[in-house]
């Protein structure tokens, strides 16, 4: 093999990766803003620039399998948000709700439609299609973990750290719900304000 | 006018009215259990033992303004189911935390389906279907009223009642998302006591 050859290959595995990434993510932005059910294969390539025929090269599985890829990627990339997120404050009760105004803020920015990558797909496709229910348990797992870290490493003890962290979930979730159907930082901004009173009373408890 | 007449015209009446309900519930439980996207109104018309007929004859507008109906029909069951488990308690932090289980428990006997009967549709048609986002803000607003009526009777002021009534609807929808995804009753049992724990240090803050 030429090594003309060899560059000429890894370029082209290069582009596929490219495109495989951009069908992901074109998924994983049109699962966030409307679910499952609204977003067809073919808009999803149309939104990725790629064909239909590239989308069933690097997914056969079509949709379903695509939409695991795209949950998993916004698995990824709320993880990191969160994860640098938090950072932004030693103490967790303070990350908390710092992490709130951040979250609040971006999603105002977004005209309210970017919000969590996972829930609108999750509820769409409970008790329907396992692979996804699968990919979406993964997904809230490893937040839900993000934010235990955080706990363990403000003197929550492992159980405890994980309970909260369940529920500290819950509330984002929720309040992102809430921002969202009343075009509002408000539910968001009320729930970083009392997550912080509740770390703190649940670690003086 | 005969008698006769007019008690066969209240009998069409009150099965005309019988005829709106079931289509009405029908939709509700549809969009509870798989979102507005996936619910069309032929299925609703089958789920309600309706004539397509009869659907388009009450609800000209067709699926959006059986929507609308359906959200509403959501909030006064979830209104309902709200006010009286919290009635179970005197003190706000109890019966949230009861309220939380009463939840968990519903939700596991249906087998993880019947969850919030807005969320899923709010957020498949953010932005993009006025009527029903109203609609979905009417139920949220509802229920965070509920919510505050049950701190406003328990020491809180009216604006501090308020904004932690937010956050208690925020807690509750979001657990209730995780509990479905994980089928399991313990993110909602979490919040419950989580709750509690906020409720009584926002109390004492």
């Amino acid at each position: 093999m030429s090594s003309t050859t060899q560059r000429t290959r890894t370029g082209d595995g290069e582009a596929a990766a490219d495109t495989r990434e951009r069908i992901v993510r074109a998924a994983s932005r049109l699962l966030q803003r409307q679910g499952y059910e609204a977003s067809g294969i073919k808009l999803i390539a149309r939104e990725a620039g790629a064909t239909l025929g590239s989308v069933y090269h690097f997914f056969p599985g079509g949709k379903q399998q695509l939409a695991v890829a795209a949950i998993r990627h916004g698995e990824e990339e709320f993880a990191e948000m969160l994860r640098t997120g938090l950072e932004g404050e030693a103490d967790a009760a303070s990350a908390v709700e710092a992490f709130c105004v951040e979250l609040a803020t971006a999603l105002r920015e977004s005209d309210w439609v970017d919000g969590c990558p996972v829930t609108t797909t999750a509820l769409e496709t409970l008790g329907r299609v396992p692979a996804i229910q699968e990919a979406c348990v993964g997904a809230l797992r490893r937040w839900q973990d993000v934010l235990a870290d955080k706990l363990l490493g403000s003197g929550f003890g492992a159980e405890e750290a994980d309970a909260l962290a369940s529920t500290v979930l819950s509330t984002l979730e929720g309040a992102e719900t809430l921002s969202q159907v009343h075009r509002s930082e408000e539910p968001l901004r009320n729930a970083g304000r009392y997550l912080a009173l509740l770390v703190r009373a649940a670690r003086e408890a």
